[in-house]
């Protein structure tokens, strides 16, 4: 991991079974056990937005590429990096040699395969809004979205990524406002309280603003690396999509306006965050409210005979784990040794082992073994169930305290261009400096270090100050980072 | 309903709040309350699934183009219906006006979106496979896929649609069999216990037959006009994708084998059939273990002081019928009047509606509506919860019920041609015939009378008798019908 970050990132995540690359230019297949953390993910965002008043729908995968040219900013940032469906049937080819493209089947119209939803959302919310009865339309949808980026990276940038979308239309601009604020602390709550990653919500500048957003509000995650990754945006999309489609309400007093959006989204690259916050060089360190299984039991044993025994204690074990509603895996497979399976389900990252020999078994005990912190001890087997429940959430806790220990040490304020890029070079993490608040010294500072500004923080005081680049003034601190 | 049997689909679909058509043709809007029915579906499956050993995973929507060639019959049978992206970049139209597809992004390899998933991922079981300890691999995924048919309509048949496929991998022969049978079981199972939709399962004639199996087995439903409908299938590939792959194991004796496979799938389809089986001239009739919300409370009053007397008395009924699992909505919003919520409801098939004034409250009892039966009765308050929980049983098995004895009165058995072609045209419904086995013989019958075989069923008795197109022997009936 210290030697060579991206490489170890690499290899862990296929090494541990989460995805792997396609035979298809950047796109992955999320292998079973990565899906089982992402089907976790997906549950608790689900509940949370349901809790929080939202539906799920399902929008066409395609859109026309005419929807495209309809707002002015979204063409600019999606045009560039999108599939382009353009026939509809194959033929055999006239040497017999497999299929090709039928030329007689060409659309009039090319299809897009959908990077993001705003357009074919808003084109069919024109048909769902008349009035201020219609309004707020609280839509959510889980999908598989495409963007051709060049450089591809498992989980963190891939060509096709699984995501959620929550699309709302709003009466006015403050109820559109809360919305965007609320969902970004929807995802702040989740990080924080599911992946156990501390985040930093703030406001994105105008650089790094959603295309065709007013404001884009975002929570931002440190890695162990020290580059900051960008988990979750929620954008406040004002009428600019309501006026491409034509969206208009009447309102109480029967005044004709357009309708005030939102959009938001978390994808499978918190997935990627996930496993860059907390692993180690022995594999992955999983939060227990994420983990596919919480507790891995193995026997310890050289005769069948004591096999038998262990599974009998074993059964009792699970059953009482079980009824706290941890989730179990016991894996009693004769094709392996107990330590080549230690070292498999700590590389899984399965957060507490418990091993048992025959030993135990006279003595009533049990070895509780902690992923995070690799430690042992024996323990009673009379209470484990209760033991082990602590012992989750002491880990839930434990790993989100290290990763906030080490993200607090890694916000440096800086007040020199020097020192900037000294901390930048030497140091990583957030670099919290003042800035004059122009796009064109953000780009500046970009080209010539790569650094951006990660978010304007909503905890951001008031401070007079001067921009480390420009030194023109400024009245409150921005954080830098090198991104993923 | 009985007028127009096609149109009532289509505009109880549309009113009810299932789906509309979208922008994009042959692509559907599944809107909240149709997306609402199917995440029910999908959570049963889901667990059926995972109860019965497997696991999610999920692969690239992308299929490069030359996988499909590998094997022949696939190819066949999906080449001629299929989106096909050819470039990777939009750009600005040197007219000005809106964005073209740039010719200089065109992709070496068409790629094909996925209509179904056998070869992109038997191309990926080939690096998970290498020993008989590597099988069997039991995948599912849940995803969209799109065919381009040329005639759509909502769920039943959409460019576009979601589902779930299982691709399975097995060491022997038997083992793949088996598997096949046992998803043919989960799904009839679920068909009828949770859609409380009749199905008969049974074997496809070769005509009928997925592109790339040797055998497909299938349930198939009787809907109200008479049509029967393909609710699901299951798949036995033999080795044709490992062949095509070139997914070899070593078995136990460190011989190579080609593993044997299976797939097999259920889509947003069961929506269609779901309204088609049970709905009436009043809207969607909902089986309860499927229905957004199993009751709905309709409080009847004149007076606001009133309302409040109301509420309070409805937030314990809530409360009590929510301890019970029963999920409950209670419309009290002044905008619309309680006829026009009754209307409403029914169209929505909300299987139990409530309604609650003043003159209940004295009399502590409440008005309770059957939705399949359009019944009333006043039942008292007290232990409601508990006759609402038995009346949602009844009211489950009773759509069951209702459906099995219209099926069962359609099941029609006949021995001569002339038989044959007048109850197609007069009654419609399966019909139970001799067939002579061929190929040939089935297509004849399709070309003059539209009707195939839907399934040779499980049950069939030997019985010999002669084909009553060609004459030639038969040793069992299959079921003909008209297919959706």
């Amino acid at each position: 991991m210290k030697e060579n970050y991206s490489q170890w990132y690499n290899d862990l995540v296929v090494k541990a079974d989460l995805a792997e690359n396609s035979a298809v230019r950047g796109c992955m297949v999320i292998k079973p056990y990565g899906y089982a953390i992402w089907e976790k993910m997906q549950a608790e965002l689900d509940r949370m937005f349901k809790e929080t008043g939202h539906v799920n729908a399902y929008f066409p995968l395609f859109i026309p590429k005419s929807f495209f040219s309809k707002e002015a900013d979204h063409v600019e940032g999606f045009a560039k990096e999108c599939a382009v469906v353009t026939h509809y049937r194959l033929k055999n080819a006239p040497d017999g040699k497999g299929v090709v493209v039928d030329p007689a089947a060409k659309l009039e119209e090319e299809l897009i395969v959908r990077p993001t939803s705003e357009t074919i959302i808003w084109n069919t919310y024109k048909n769902w809004i008349q009035s201020w009865r219609d309004l707020p339309i609280l839509c959510n949808q889980w999908a598989n979205v495409v963007r051709w980026e060049m450089r591809t990276r498992l989980f963190l940038r891939t060509a096709e990524f699984l995501w959620q979308e929550g699309h709302t239309a709003h009466a006015t601009k403050q109820e559109a406002i809360d919305e965007t604020f609320k969902m970004v602390n929807v995802y702040a709550s989740f990080a924080e309280n599911f992946m156990a990653m501390p985040v930093i919500k703030g406001h994105k500048s105008a650089n790094e603003r959603f295309a065709g957003a007013l404001d884009t509000l975002c929570i931002e995650a440190l890695m162990q690396d020290g580059k900051t990754l960008q988990a979750g945006t929620s954008h406040f999309l004002g009428q600019n999509f309501a006026k491409a489609f034509d969206v208009k309400f009447a309102d109480k007093e029967g005044k004709l306006e357009y309708v005030w959006a939102t959009s938001w989204g978390v994808s499978t690259r918190l997935m990627g965050a996930l496993v860059m916050a907390h692993s180690d060089d022995n594999g992955l360190v999983l939060p227990p409210k994420l983990a596919p299984f919480q507790v891995v039991i193995v026997p310890i044993y050289k005769k069948d005979d004591q096999l038998k025994g262990i599974s009998e204690k074993v059964a009792e074990i699970e059953k009482q784990l079980k009824a706290e509603g941890i989730s179990v895996k016991y894996d009693d497979s004769d094709a392996k040794k107990p330590g080549w399976k230690f070292a498999e389900y700590e590389l899984k990252g399965v957060p507490v082992r418990l091993a048992i020999g025959p030993r135990d078994l006279e003595n009533g005990t049990v070895e509780v073994a902690r992923r995070d912190t690799l430690t042992k001890e024996v323990v009673n087997i009379e209470g484990i169930e209760k033991y082990v429940a602590g012992l989750l959430e002491k880990i839930q806790d434990g790993i989100y305290q290290k990763a906030l220990d080490f993200r607090d040490k890694h916000i440096t304020s800086v007040d020199t261009w020097d020192e900037f890029k000294d901390v930048l070079a030497n140091k990583g993490g957030f670099i919290s400096a003042h800035w004059d608040d122009s796009p064109e010294t953000e780009q500046k500072i970009k080209d010539e270090t790569k650094a951006t500004i990660r978010c304007i923080p909503f905890d951001a005081v008031e401070e007079k100050g001067k921009c480390i680049y420009s030194g023109k003034p400024s009245n409150k601190r921005v954080l830098f980072g090198i991104a993923y």
